[in-house]
């Protein structure tokens, strides 16, 4: 067992744990021969569901742990519980070099600051950020920050923008991502400072990455760029804002289909195709979250997530670990760090041409 | 002819103007012989149309007007066009006491920006704002800021919660509407300063107002509150986002159900309940943003709009117009700034129990 094809996964965390990791585990070691696992948590729990995942049992180490965060569980709680948990576990074996990423679907808050706690934060950088997957007419963006912090300068939209791209080529297969700025269209007051600057910065600073322009709320499920930017609170907004309105369809479509005896006959005609639609944005497809900018990868599965949703974050974790993720970011970080320096001590910064 | 049921109309504002706003002026017309127009726009063009438009045209006086303004023309170029354009004549008759709402379908920078200077920000109030209508599960809620201005304070969000709590029961009829301030739902961040401020002076100034707490933005499209509150970067990026994916859906069922033989005849048998879903969730039948917070209504029409949707804005004008919107904002920022000030005098706000 090497880190690099090994994945920590806390096997107590999300709301039907630890049956549904142990399945989604499971089913992803039947496709995926060439990674081992580290699965943390209760023992006493673990042994007989992994007794009984042939696929998972014999490439599967158990690593006990006797506590669990609570899905509601406040940060602050989390930490004081600390080491005893299957979290913590699953998140040390990253940072003593026995895994190359963890993979939880427990609490949000406390994977966050157990993660920064540590794992720390990447050199070069001054915060780490959530990075997602968001389906669209094209096919998925990904799009940070979604709510690691509320706030972001010009130069952190930039460090956002970096690891958006290196997340879309290792995990969405992207060979050259697109990135667009989150903003809003009004031409009086086209958005806040620090992104007006961040824009600007991007197209001077002459970075590897292909930086677009802004993008509006309406043109992420279009597909307008591969790697949608944003500070945590607006990025939040627009995820959420958009989650809200596919359940309203799904639910208002699922409504109108069974709404008579004809209708129920239309639909089941149709079935097929509404199966390849409903296939086409299943939120299990798009299911791992990543925390990018720490000295680790960790992978957030969906608390609710069904075990297929479960193995596609262990997924986004293996394609994550199998990448030049974390070298290339840390690459792109100097890059952006010398260019800053450079554009500073050579007085570029001052009054720039318009 | 009174100003109490009259509406000014831009006649030449909107992709296809001025086609389009004589038939939905028309539709309206047919529907509500209790109101009267004013058209405003290039004579030549408007007689003829008007003339066509049985219903409207014994409503309806010509107000001639030389100029327009392009869609994609700067605010600043279009109060520089001033006062000879169709949009500020409809404006200008607002003002002048001639008619109690002006609609618009044209560039919406440049109807902020005339509607600024002509009619002036209510007292009382600092900034205007944008409010449109956004559908949900439930039917229909209000959302403001949707982009009049990029960032609100703790007292503009109140404004805000004040305005659209008007809105909510002039144009979608309820009652007693419920209210929810914008956020995000991570536990250790709960939002920016300026949310929590607001939500804790709701709370405190005990305003004629149900006040909600927070939403997150998945919760809007479930109807959770009759109107959210945030700022107008949030609340754009929310819209917009909202929208893309309503977009995104309304393709990719289209491209599902014609996508074979079986799925057309799956399709046209469930043709009935489809329609039924289409028109629940018809844009027009949102259509007409307000500025609220001016001395005097001005209602935005999407610049695409067709007739029935234009007319949908005229209606919001009309159910405005009709209401006590105005002094019932008047009243409640009067209620808001005595509930500060009496606050302040007493110290409540210095270190407030949590």
């Amino acid at each position: 067992m090497t880190a690099g094809n090994t994945i920590a996964v806390d096997g107590m965390g999300g709301d039907d744990a630890p049956a549904i990791v142990v399945d989604g585990l499971d089913r992803f070691a039947a496709e995926r021969r060439d990674f081992r696992f580290l699965l943390a948590g209760d023992e006493a729990q673990l042994r007989p569901l992994l007794a009984a995942a042939r696929h998972a049992a014999p490439l599967t180490e158990l690593m006990h742990a006797e506590a669990v965060i609570a899905m509601d569980a406040k940060p602050s709680l989390a930490l004081r519980q600390g080491r005893r948990t299957s979290m913590w576990a699953a998140i040390q074996a990253v940072k003593d070099g026995g895994a190359a990423a963890a993979v939880s679907a427990g609490n949000t808050g406390a994977l966050m600051a157990i993660a920064k706690l540590v794992l720390r934060t990447a050199e070069g950088l001054r915060r780490p950020a959530l990075v997602g997957s968001w389906p669209t007419l094209k096919g998925v963006s990904a799009v940070l920050d979604l709510g690691a912090d509320i706030a972001a300068d010009a130069e952190q939209l930039i460090e956002f923008a970096i690891m958006g791209e290196a997340f879309a080529r290792a995990v969405h297969h992207k060979p050259r991502p697109t990135i667009g700025l989150l903003n809003i269209g009004s031409e009086e007051m086209k958005g806040h400072d620090s992104i007006r600057e961040a824009a600007r910065l991007m197209r001077e600073l002459n970075l590897p990455i292909e930086f677009l322009g802004f993008v509006e709320g309406d043109d992420i499920s279009m597909g307008a760029a591969d790697v949608v930017v944003a500070d945590g609170f607006s990025g939040n907004i627009a995820l959420k804002s958009a989650e809200g309105v596919a359940r309203m369809f799904t639910i208002a479509l699922r409504e109108s289909l069974t709404s008579s005896l004809r209708a129920k006959l239309g639909a089941a005609i149709a079935l097929p195709a509404l199966a390849a639609l409903k296939a086409r944005f299943d939120p299990r497809s798009v299911n791992g979250g990543v925390f990018v900018g720490l000295n680790g990868i960790v992978v957030k599965s969906h608390g609710g997530a069904d075990a297929v949703g479960f193995a596609r974050a262990l997924a986004v974790a293996a394609d994550l670990s199998a990448s030049d993720f974390q070298s290339s970011i840390s690459a792109n970080l100097k890059r952006l760090g010398e260019a800053l320096t450079m554009r500073t001590a050579v007085g570029a910064s001052e009054e720039p041409a318009k």
